[in-house]
């Protein structure tokens, strides 16, 4: 077999993987669509399956006689030092590749969210945080070093990144995400794609799609929306990342849409997938999600009738078992219920990237070839760097903040001084569930009173925990209420804990039914803020809460999204004033706590009106967030300009810092369609752009709008550009319009591929 | 012109429509296709038009030259004696059609939610209410003589029922709704409509369609929709009372589903309505609703284009202004801008439904032809019945009620002594805001606590109100929970205070955050089930509200839903034992506040599970209801059974009254569809019946089961009956069953009409 013609690297994929495909017996080609979940022995010595209710019964011995399509999660079951992870993903690798008559390696994957979730490795800032970041750039950097470190260690594929839309904030999965806005996940998202792939590593765009909509915010519930906004806001980020960032797996999401399961949904995963957007990857099912359609969805009887649901809708590989794909499978193509057709072409995909990726070749080795250190300096370097510019300085009326040098600070809140408070639901801790109070993560996690204490060794600084985060015990008011008496101000640290499945107050399957602050933090803050003390408010969450009951009783408020390991430095140096904050709101900050869902996609008619007596006008809209310096935005471009359906037209403008400091701005570019033959959102983003300046310093930023950017999905399901008026409005924020252009679209209507979105090209002078 | 074709009553409707329109000038066409708001004159000397900022400014004597398509409330704008304003709505129309030149009257429409609302008219109980009685034949005798009354005063058109299906408890216009499931809505309100029309008067299917489905329970809110979603559940209701009600007009909705407003949308109006479900009546807009299509959709840029839009759509008339449809409309058409056939199809359509009234015939004559009286002593009977009827027995562990005629009861709450706590929102003085407290209705209305005293004369009873629905005030907490502790028992009487736009906590435009009772009537409750004295909470609301925390202190739970003027009494009576509840719950009742929007018809996904720490499982299910005695239910029909897709199968249960008293037994079939080819709800009702049986007595109800009551929308929009298996579960409440009948249906699939939707016929022996 080793100068049959599969093996050899001169030859294209296709041969290789043509004449492979051939070879195999049914159980073969059907070993490669699924995944099996396995843990790292902490001796390096291999991997044993993950054994529970969720996975099967199955000989391991025997099984990987056929070969195995994928590794699920070899790090991700138990503290294991990362060199002695690699070595034993190496040996399972080595077993496999050994005991199947090809010789083919699994595909190993891992979760890669917010940084490798493995013990050891460097947790960054979650998603929402980079969405606050509004910096496209750096997450690409960071993503380039989350693969090149996965890729260190034997990893081919991480299941990230996570492009669901914000549609309600009560969703535990909220803080996976990068934002409410399409533009803004899709540019973020296509950047995380590009950093990751161009370290070699698979990036998977989940959960496709529809997943964020589940109603009621509960986890996996069904989805109620419609084509057009299905079309316009829950798939550009998935067509932005494939486009612009070249992603090669795709994972379906669990839920269905108006009935219709994504993972058996042959539009979704084959017609417009691949035969629109001319994707050419793997459609992985998340995890156990093609035996969902039998038990959760009900569209299925058997597992075989999954099985061909799924095969026949595009997905290839089933993870992390072998409920469906396995023996159910092979049993149901000999009974001729199941063409085989449909798994020679999943088979076909699979071993396709696998020659991709290197795996068909004599040449393979699984061993690592360079040291392994997964939280480098230059890793905790970047992740201070996001950290810092996720942080969204969100009031400061009396410029309170930054504190003084000397100021006697009473510190109060259950975030406060837990490292965890930090940290998402995919982190290492938060996910797998194991807790080392000492070095929960392997890596060094200051807290928010440690980073304080740091960074203003002058200061005095008390510290009483208040409450906890779920607790609901409040025993502990009256000694931070009279800690705070006795200070110059008090920082209150509240926030979420994340975690698993009801583990934690944010996370997978940790939804809220409404936006309260967790716990009894809500009452906390009542107190604090009845005493005279001037009030901080720093917020560790995986989403929005509602802060409208103290906004006029608070100092400062400062809002940061799970910044990671370097997150107590950062936030610590936004109230230092060491960093000039410069986070824009990715999601709006409700008034109250009820009326969920909503978001700032709203046309008029979601918007504050005179036949509702519920506002649901937020605090802080979408895209707010201040900083320590300040900036005039001059030499707007005109008023009034004319171009035509496919032609571009340039806005400019000049924004200068006219402080006495370094600061950043981010200037927004919204849409508003005044008249369309379908209801639009009032505003919504189609370009950003970073600019940080000196003090006195100004630059140009041109936004070269192009008329694709204004496309929408018509009542036909087509996507158009539509003639007419357009206001294209330079903004500070969602609501904060500083320069609008009147643009009149001249000439006819255009249509551009389904869900096809562009990215506004910017330029600085 | 008294010889023209038209004026004929031997020719066929068309011919003389079709005569009519030829004559017409453009003005004199447009004109028949808006109505204007107009008040009687207290004196019975004709009306005026409503002046205020949404009404046009303009010459009604000029105006009227042209002729009037509708005159809008002339009774619901001041307290008018109805003989009066029966008086002056006739001068009205003589003046009407003398200033015309063919003298043809308006249509005079008026609201009838639950009764006609006009002053001195019978407050009959909500729909709501309807629905908790599952008893359509009484409904239809209630609508019947409204529409009597209706006619008595000179009204053509009565702009009910409300055929919204519950989908978010929050919205405020639920107590105007028959519940959250479209069969128990679609039967209850084709029986309204048959009631209505059999008096002659032309019922208004509202609000075609998607309403209920405002994206937050905020009035008016977009809706998030797919189309199953919408043809499944949203549009059956339209479809039953269409077919099985004959209604001869349809009101478009505000809302726009997935960006497409009703009031513009061709499919639904037209192609829908018309040409699939055979409907030749007049679409009529909901009031304003033609402009809002520039002010509020944006999908028109002037009243003009919105004109054209709705015309084109469907919309035959737009109420209750010429704001579009008036100049606008005849400027446009001149200008080429509209087509002239738009206006004729409207108007021809308006001008046969005049025709059909009467209106156009010499002999007509506007006079009222009888004494008026809009509450005699047969009304309130009716009244009283469905009242009855529609109070449901949520809980009574220890058997407390009914309560013993000697008791010592301590009666608290702000809905106790409150005649305003009977009424809906669309009620007389609830929607004009006019308030009269000694007669608010020019009816009578007794209070619960005045109900209560002669319903128990032995009983001593004391009153304290303990707070106000929604004044925070919590100081009459104390005497409340003192004289409690004084009593046998607290009677609790909480919930709601009916208004418009904001005016109360249930009603149009008063839509809230979460399912928390309003006010601090929880905190009250809070107080008093704290004391010893056992607590029967009796609520008087529009919406269901979270009980859960109270569940296991309550003795008893007794819910109403606005139960009209003889609510007092029926309250009372079920309390006493004089009536034996037997309401069930057309809403499921919550455990909790959040969470929402929930209804019960989900699929498992939609169900508690364990990817959620959140659990959606109601307090109290849909269906569910007690009463005073007991019934047991014998000699099921077959486990196993076999039909085909289009041959009907009969499910039988005999229900035997083994108590002491007279009760009534509601007996409710349920459909399981285990696997389908998109996923469907747990259980869903398709059939029911009201059995009364006196002690001892048994009868045979028999289940008529077709399997097009399995029918649902596929993949590609169909309406299907799959083959396959089905569970037909004769059941107490969605979740309580007690017979499943396992039914395979066995050949091809079948597939019907577009939302047909199929009564499930009973027979009982």
């Amino acid at each position: 077999m080793t100068n049959a013609p599969w093996r050899d690297p001169a030859l294209p994929a296709e041969a290789r993987v043509d004449d492979l495909l051939a070879r195999m017996t049914l159980e073969e080609k059907t070993a490669q669509l699924y995944g099996v979940w396995v843990g790292a022995a902490t001796d390096g010595d291999g991997v044993a399956p993950h054994q529970d209710e969720m996975t099967s019964d199955f000989d391991w011995d025997e099984l990987i006689t056929r070969g195995l399509g994928q590794l699920t999660r070899s790090f991700g079951t138990a503290p294991v030092d990362p060199a002695l992870g690699a070595q034993a993903l190496a040996r399972a690798q080595r077993r496999i590749s050994e005991a199947g008559r090809f010789g083919i390696p699994a595909v190993a994957h891992e979760e890669c969210l917010a940084g490798f979730t493995a013990w050891g490795a460097t947790a960054y800032p979650v998603p929402l945080a980079w969405g606050a970041s509004f910096d496209a750039a750096l997450v690409e950097e960071m993503a380039h070093r989350i693969g090149r470190d996965l890729a260190s260690v034997g990893v081919h594929q991480g299941l990230a990144p996570v492009l669901d839309v914000v549609r309600d904030p009560r969703w535990g999965r909220v803080e996976e995400t990068i934002g409410e806005d399409p533009y803004l996940v899709g540019t973020i998202g296509a950047a995380y794609v590009r950093g990751l792939e161009s370290a070699g590593i698979v990036a998977t765009l989940k959960h496709f799609a529809g997943y964020a909509s589940s109603a009621g915010a509960r986890n996996l519930a069904p989805v109620r929306a419609g084509v057009r906004e299905f079309a316009d806001i829950t798939l550009p980020p998935f067509e932005f990342a494939l486009r612009e960032g070249g992603a090669r797996s795709v994972m379906a999401a669990y839920t269905d849409t108006d009935g219709v399961p994504a993972t058996a949904d042959p539009y979704l995963l084959t017609e417009l997938l691949r035969e629109q957007w001319g994707f050419t990857g793997t459609v992985v099912s998340d995890y156990f999600g093609v035996g969902f359609l039998k038990t959760l969805h009900r569209v299925a009887g058997t597992e075989a009738e999954a099985a061909r649901a799924a095969l026949a809708a595009g997905v290839d590989v089933e993870l992390p078992t072998v409920h469906c794909n396995g023996d159910p499978l092979v049993e149901a193509v000999r009974a001729g219920d199941i063409p085989e057709s449909l798994v020679d072409r999943a088979a076909a995909r699979v071993l396709r990237q696998k020659c991709e990726l290197g795996l068909l070749d004599e040449t393979w080795t699984p061993e690592p070839t360079g040291p392994v250190d997964l939280d480098s300096t230059a890793n905790r370097v970047l992740a201070r760097r996001l950290a810092e510019e996720s942080v969204v300085l969100l009031s400061n009326p009396q410029g309170l903040l930054p504190l003084a040098p000397d100021t006697r600070i009473s510190v109060v809140g259950p975030r406060a001084a837990d490292a965890l408070a930090m940290l998402g639901c995919y982190s290492f801790p938060s996910h797998v569930g194991v807790n080392h109070p000492a070095l929960p993560m392997g890596v060094e996690i200051p807290t928010l009173l440690e980073s304080l204490r740091t960074e203003l060794p002058d200061a005095k600084i008390t510290f009483t925990e208040g409450c906890d985060t779920t607790d609901p015990d409040t025993s502990g008011f009256e000694e931070a209420v009279a800690r705070s008496t006795e200070a110059d101000v008090c920082v209150a640290v509240l926030g979420d804990r994340a975690g698993l499945f009801g583990r934690g107050t944010s996370g997978e399957g940790c939804d809220v039914a409404d936006l309260q602050l967790p716990g009894v933090q809500a009452q906390l803050l009542d107190a604090l803020t009845a005493a005279d003390t001037p009030v901080v408010l720093v917020l560790l969450t995986g989403r929005p809460y509602a802060l409208g009951r103290w906004h006029d009783r608070l100092a400062a408020t400062v809002q940061a999204f799970f910044p990671g390991e370097e997150g107590g430095p950062a936030v610590a140096g936004v109230l230092s004033g060491r960093v000039n904050p410069s986070g824009r709101l990715p999601v709006s900050v409700p008034q109250t706590p009820g009326g969920q869902p909503w978001t700032y996609l709203q046309p008029p008619l979601g918007l504050a009106g005179e036949v509702s007596n519920l506002d649901p006008t937020p605090l802080h809209p979408f895209g707010h967030g201040l900083g320590y310096t300040d900036f005039t935005w001059e030499d707007t471009a005109d008023a009034h300009a004319r171009t035509t359906t496919d032609e571009g037209h340039d806005v400019s403008v000049t924004v200068r810092n006219t402080g006495a400091r370094e600061g950043t701005e981010v200037v927004q570019l919204y849409l508003h369609d005044p008249v369309a033959s379908v209801t639009r959102p009032d505003v919504r983003l189609i370009g950003y752009h970073r600019l940080t300046l000196t003090p006195g310093e100004a630059r140009r930023i041109t936004f070269h709008f192009h008329p694709d950017l204004s496309a929408f999905t018509d009542r036909t399901g087509r996507r158009i550009v539509e003639p007419g008026a357009l206001e294209l409005r330079v903004s500070r924020s969602s609501t904060d319009v500083v320069h609008t252009t009147h643009l009149t679209l001249t000439g006819e209507e255009r249509h551009l591929p389904a869900s096809r979105q562009l990215t506004c090209r910017t330029t600085t002078a």
